[in-house]
């Protein structure tokens, strides 16, 4: 990459990650571009060379994150694991992402269609990772619409931590502190009768 | 009451309402007077007059539902009655505020402190209302703790739903279409082992 070129993709990674940072403290929902101009350190018009729009800019982060998050299920999250592994696994990759997908969470109502969308996609992969995980390991029969209603309570629950969060840093990460929690109602719904 | 003391009565009323409904369709965030204004039919001035403020007025509306709805849950869901009737009544209550139950936790990251204490609070109350009744009904032990784990769950199930939910009509309510699901969700969590 020529000098220039470089300089030009570096500073559009530092808008995304200034703007990342910006959203996980303050939502999708009311912020400005003067804001993001100030926090990433460049003018508002090389903000629009980069990204044309406020509202793409903020997609791009959003939609960004979602896929990459989808990728590590995808790679990190199968069927034929132990329980405990996917389930750990699962927790792993949730709270690398979990800064944007709290504030998405909050956001859902106000984010734009595709977004949305995204987001159910987002949802059903999830759950049908976990149906497949338990269909594989579960030896006692639970027929496929008991499992899918335990699965979105156990999702639910998981949705309800992310948006009863309030700060996200990598240090107070609220998957991990409720990992006891959650492996626990896992189990209870999902373990073996005993 | 005078005739100008009942009148000033059925305006305030009338912004109410109409700020209600406005509110269910757009959310806390983001309303302005002017559309309060438009939508009740009285000028801006008049609307501080009663109200002081659009957060005041605002406040006033979600403060009122949560508390009336409360109050339904304290008399109407008791610890003594059968499980379906408990179930029944509770979904019969929250139906009839999930309007705005809906909007409040939609935007709960972006009310104003003493709203969010509000809105945390009936969490407690409705938790604590499930453990009694619970209790009183299950031969089987639970403990508290497990107990309390498969209620959150529970709970967070139907905010889902609340939080899922579009546009609110009451011909399309959540809680009444999602009706069969809960209830076979309550059984499969908290229904006598069999």
């Amino acid at each position: 990459m020529g000098v220039r070129l470089e300089q030009k993709e570096q500073t559009r990674e530092r808008i995304i990650d200034k703007t990342t940072q910006l959203v996980q403290e303050n939502g999708f929902v009311g912020i400005s571009t003067k804001d993001i101009s100030k926090n990433s350190d460049v003018s508002q018009g090389t903000i629009f060379l980069h990204f044309k729009t406020k509202i793409n800019l903020l997609n791009t982060i959003l939609y960004s994150n979602v896929d990459n998050f989808e990728k590590d299920l995808i790679e990190q999250c199968n069927a034929n694991q132990s329980t405990d592994n996917f389930v750990r696994n699962f927790l792993d990759a949730i709270s690398l992402y979990e800064g944007i997908l709290s504030r998405a969470y909050k956001d859902y109502s106000y984010l734009d269609d595709p977004l949305q969308k995204q987001l159910d996609d987002l949802d059903t992969l999830i759950k049908n990772k976990f149906y497949d995980n338990i269909k594989h390991n579960r030896s006692t029969n639970l027929n496929i619409v008991d499992t899918f209603t335990l699965i979105d309570a156990f999702i639910s629950q998981i949705k309800q931590y992310l948006l009863e969060k309030n700060v996200y840093t990598k240090a107070n990460s609220i998957i991990r502190q409720r990992r006891g929690r959650i492996t626990k109602l896992y189990r209870m719904l999902f373990g073996e009768e005993s």
